[in-house]
């Protein structure tokens, strides 16, 4: 509840603490309440698996807000932004989420472009609670080794 | 949208196919979405890791309304009614969730006692898409042994 996101490294780009509460049974994983500081607005639920060597890139949202929490597995997700009047225009940001010191809420706004792996050989689940329902034409797609964007994935050269 | 819930065995309580859409590089599996005709409210979202052999029952909720989905794992949900006043007082039904066949919403309604176990031998996750934020003495726990529910975990004779 009294959670502060992280020094964003992009615009509008937060990073929030999630707690693992350990019980004999398996944990039990927080990720967003309507009463958190942080919590928007609900559009829709969806998880994204990403199988081990996948990459999933480059997608970018023109509306959509996405909050992201990796339950199982663990996702490395990039994100590149260039959008013409951002303060941190051209810049690309590693975050990998995943438990068990690196679950938490991964908050990326709307038209900066994000791509995701798995990290290690686990297959890995993307939960994104997102502020608005899927809707077609909201989004584009580009190639993950689309030359404008300065980041290469490793995972590519190593299929 | 335009998907019908299944005849609830429980009062109260009803199942809606959810989709599981294969791509390359893992599945995209739909949840909730606000504009759905049996969504109802966001409260939170959270996951309850279930491991193999573990029991986590019973447990009962005075005003929440949960929706649960099982991305990962198969788990075996169990729903006991003895609300006084419930047409199907008495009743106990089993719904297994999880991919490939019976990836779907389970919804389970307030004063219903419920709980679940992993099926087989593989951790499952449950992530419940709640109407309300939790919140203190709004749930109450009996041991999944308890005698007035007619309902016996062989999980836990196996222990």
């Amino acid at each position: 509840m009294g959670d502060v996101a992280a020094a964003p490294s992009i615009e509008g780009v937060a990073c929030f603490p999630l707690r693992e509460i350990p019980t004999e049974g398996g944990s039990v994983l927080h990720m967003l309440r309507s009463d958190a500081p942080h919590f928007q607005q609900f559009g829709e639920i969806y998880f994204s698996e990403c199988l081990p060597g996948a990459v999933k890139a480059w997608k970018r949202h023109t509306r959509m807000t996405q909050n992201f929490a990796v339950p199982v597995g663990r996702i490395r997700v990039v994100i590149y932004d260039d959008r013409p009047d951002s303060p941190t225009r051209g810049t690309t940001a590693e975050h990998v989420l995943g438990r068990p010191d690196a679950y938490q809420l991964l908050r990326i706004p709307p038209m900066v472009w994000y791509g995701f792996t798995a990290e290690g050989d686990v297959t890995g689940i993307i939960c994104n609670c997102a502020d608005m329902a899927h809707v077609p034409d909201e989004s584009e797609r580009i190639e993950a080794d689309a030359a404008h964007i300065p980041y290469c994935w490793p995972e590519l050269s190593r299929r």
